[in-house]
This record gives structure tokens, sequence and C-alpha cells, in this order.
């Protein structure tokens, strides 16, 4: 598999690179996002974070405006953001034009409903594609972290949940926290997955986190100032899972806070460290 | 004067928040925002960093891009970034649509000519206007710093040239550092200020640099990979001139950097801490 690089930036010693591929898994061409910290070229392998957007975003966003370079340049980490969403002419999205499903909204799992089937499967991208050629293409160990924002938070719990042991350490800033219980979730699934909901229960964290056997470690930050929280990210579900199922969850409230970048750039060193620990 | 506020978002402790106002000075609405470090509730006066942003920018980039916040949070430092250009329907833009003329680019000067004269008064209204304003309004001291990138960072080094001892320091991120020898600064020059060439000089840093009694100190980052370095910015024009008049110029010419944010904000916080220094 080949790999277009896009442009080229340095960014607090290391580089910020783009690059255009084409995915087996999707069915397209996909652009992804990764920034190399300095130890890249100092000839080992660094573990890698998985970042994951939200609704709307694309591989730029959280490079753009989280702020996260800095300290990854510090702990020698890797981060790769893929897009949110299959894309393309050919790549069908909402047929209302929304922008809460379809292109820019993918929800990182596998449809098996058409239209949706042929293109729509971020999971399997996200987890496995994605990653081989990250560890085939740079200096990338197979240590792996995943983390992401309200749809990508979403993602980044169901893909650890679904997959024990690939990730070191998962988190997640306002995620999408029970799906089959909210407006975007089941819009989303209903499309995606059909109408039968038992059907939905594979691809609900909260579901997932209250089945898990291993246990498992997890923080999550919230701000209690999110204008989609009572209605769509519902993270107490999360918590009762994870009280119920005994896994040891972090949930920080965080006071004033809302749904948007300053939010994540005010708490993503933390979420760095926390990877970096699991990781080295 | 009202301010309308029209955003409020907590980051890194503090608040990012944009108001909307009218303009005496540029004669339409204008926007800006403002960053509140956390120290800004405890009652005191908080020195002020005013930021100019380049070419095709608002308020919003250097707030969303920068990194910015979270250092300013620990220095207690207000941030205040307003628009590139005089905004309205009625502020004529470049006459064939380029995105280096007029609106989003008003190069920081007061126009003379036709039809710019009207609103184009950049200059006095970030040296008087709005710092009258953010004084009013907020926790703001008369302790004032100015940066800024490109064509702002042109706009910072004149106004603070041309306005001795109003701002405590002076930086800039890759400057236009010689406006009347370079494609940017004469299409600009000779539109708002006319064909008359000696009167550009006023609105140039290294005219002025090289005329200024008191004594400078300038911080500028500028990085060998931007594609714009040879043709727009020029810097050795701004060695030169303080070279011959005995300021004290720190150029840092930043290896493998380009002319994007991710190069503002990898060298930021360096910044900050100068201004720091200068203003408390």
């Amino acid at each position: 598999m080949t790999l277009d690089n896009i442009s080229c930036q340095k960014s607090a010693g290391g580089w910020h690179k783009r690059y255009r591929h084409r995915s087996e898994v999707l069915g397209c061409d996909m652009v992804f996002a990764v920034y190399l910290p300095p130890q890249a070229e100092q000839g080992g392998k660094l573990p890698v974070l998985y970042w994951l957007s939200g609704l709307t975003c694309t591989d730029e966003n959280f490079m753009q405006k989280a702020g996260a370079h800095k300290l990854a340049a510090e702990l020698g980490l890797i981060i790769v953001a893929p897009d949110t969403s299959p894309r393309g002419a050919d790549v069908p999205g909402d047929p209302d034009g929304a922008w809460d499903f379809g292109l820019g909204a993918g929800f990182y799992l596998n449809a098996t409903q058409q239209p949706w089937a042929q293109h729509y499967r971020m999971h399997d991208y996200v987890v496995d594609e994605l990653p081989a050629l990250v560890e085939a293409h740079f200096p990338a160990s197979d240590r792996r972290a995943i983390s992401g924002h309200s749809m990508g938070g979403h993602g980044a719990l169901v893909c650890a949940l679904r997959n024990p042991g690939r990730y070191s350490s998962v988190s997640a800033f306002s995620p999408i926290s029970n799906p089959m219980d909210c407006p975007w979730g089941q819009k989303a699934f209903s499309r995606f997955l059909g109408e039968e909901r038992s059907r939905w229960r594979e691809w609900d964290a909260s579901v997932l986190l209250s089945e898990a056997k291993a246990p498992l470690a997890l923080l999550v930050d919230q701000g209690d100032r999110d204008d989609f929280l009572e209605n769509q990210l519902k993270p107490e579900a999360l918590v009762q899972a994870a009280k119920a199922a005994g896994h040891d969850l972090e949930l920080r409230m965080q006071p004033g806070y809302d749904h948007s970048y300053y939010f994540i750039a005010s708490f993503i060193d933390d979420h760095l460290r926390y990877h970096a620990k699991a990781l080295v």
C-alpha cells in the first residue's frame, strides 16, 4: 500500500504530516494526519495515540486546535488522526444533507445496511487497516492508545471495548456514552445497523462496558456547561455500567467548560500523560 | 460605548470571550476576542498583550490555533485579538476580490486615499480605540505589549515604533519587515496611501526602526522554510536597520518551520514570557 504525502509542517520540534491513501476497507481514498515527535528520527519505535474526532470534523481539527504537539514531543508519542467517515463522490451522505449522519459522521462502526454497508466500515479502518499502515510506514510500535471527542469519544471507547488487549489505554472527552439512548446515536444506528435494537448493543460503550470481563481503566473528561450533555452525551450511563461491572472509570466533570476544542486543549496534557504512562 | 458579548468559553481555567461593538474610528461594527486568565477574577488589573493577525485572518485564528491560553493563564496575562480590517457591507474590499488587500487585509495603517480613507484606520483602532475599550470594560491595566504574525507582525512593529512608550515590549512572528520593498506591501501602500512613496516610509518597520531615537528591544521569530520569506517578509532589512541605528533586535531563524500557526504555536510561549517579563 502506498501513502501520498500531501503536506509536511514542522511543529514543536517534530513534524505534522498529512497523507492520502487508498483504503481497501472503506473502498475510497482517505486522508489522515500524523504527528511525529522529534524522537521519531532517532531510530527506535514509538508508541502511538489514535485520536478520533467528532461530528463534522476531519483529520485537521485536533492537529490545529488541541495544542497537543508540545507535550507529545516531550513524551515521544506519535499521534494519528484519521478522518471521521469514508469520503468521495460515490460515498452516500445524509439523505437530507444533515451534518450529524454520513459524511463526517461515520460513528466508527461497521454498517450492515444498504446503502451504507459498502463504505461505512470505520471500525475496521481505525482498528486494523490504519494501524497496519502506520506501523509499516512510520517508526511506530504496536503499543497503541486511543482517545477521542464526542462521536470520537464513543468511537475510542467502543474500539477499546471490542478489542481487549489491542490498546494499552483509552480515554475520552465528552463521549456519546450511550448512543442507543440519544438522538444522534439512534439516527445513526437505525440507518447503519437497521431497526433491530439488539444489534445496536455491540456498538454502545455503556452496554459493552457493563458486559466487559477484563478489568478496564477509563479516563473521561466532561464539561458541565456542554450544551449536549443532557440529551446526547449521558455519561451517567457509563458511570453506572462501570460501577455494575467493577471497572475503574474516572469521570471528571469540569466546571464551566463546553463542548469545544478550548475544552480539549485545556485538558489534553492530562490525557497524553495518562496514555504515556500506560504505553511506555 | 457598549460591548455586546457574542460568545464565552472557558479555556485553561480562564475565559475566551468575543465581543461586537461599534467602532467610531472605523465607522463600522467590529468583533474582537479577549482571553481573560483566572487572575482576572481576583480584583486587580492585569497587563494586556495585543495580538495582530495576518492576511485573511479574523479574531479567531490566534485564539483557536496558537495554544497561548495555558501559559497566559499561568502568567496572568490578558490577550486581545482584534480583526484584521474594518468589516461590513459598506466597507470596500479588493476591487478584484483578492485576499491580500482590503477586507481581512487592512495592514494596520491609516489610509489617506479614497475610497479607503473613510474606514481603513486600523492603526488608530488598534493603538487608541480598542485599548480604551479594553481598559474600560475589563480588569486591564495600561501596561501593554504588542505582537503579531506576518501582516500583523508588520502591524505590531509599526504600532510600537510610531508610539514610543505606549508598549512595554514588542515582538513578531514572520513580519512583513519592509513593506515598501515587497509585492504585498506595495499593493497595499499604493492604494491606501497613494503612489507617492515618501508617504510610505512612516508605515514601514525597517524605515521607522532605522530612524527611531529611543533604544528599542525586538524579538522576531522567522521560519527558514517559510514560502514568503524571500519575496515578501525580508527580515534582513530589519536586521540592517537595527544594526545601523543601534537597536537590540533578536532575530531567531527557526530551522524547518513554515508560515503557519504550527510555527506560532511552537514558539508562542517564548514570546509570552518575553512580554510578561517586560510587563510586570
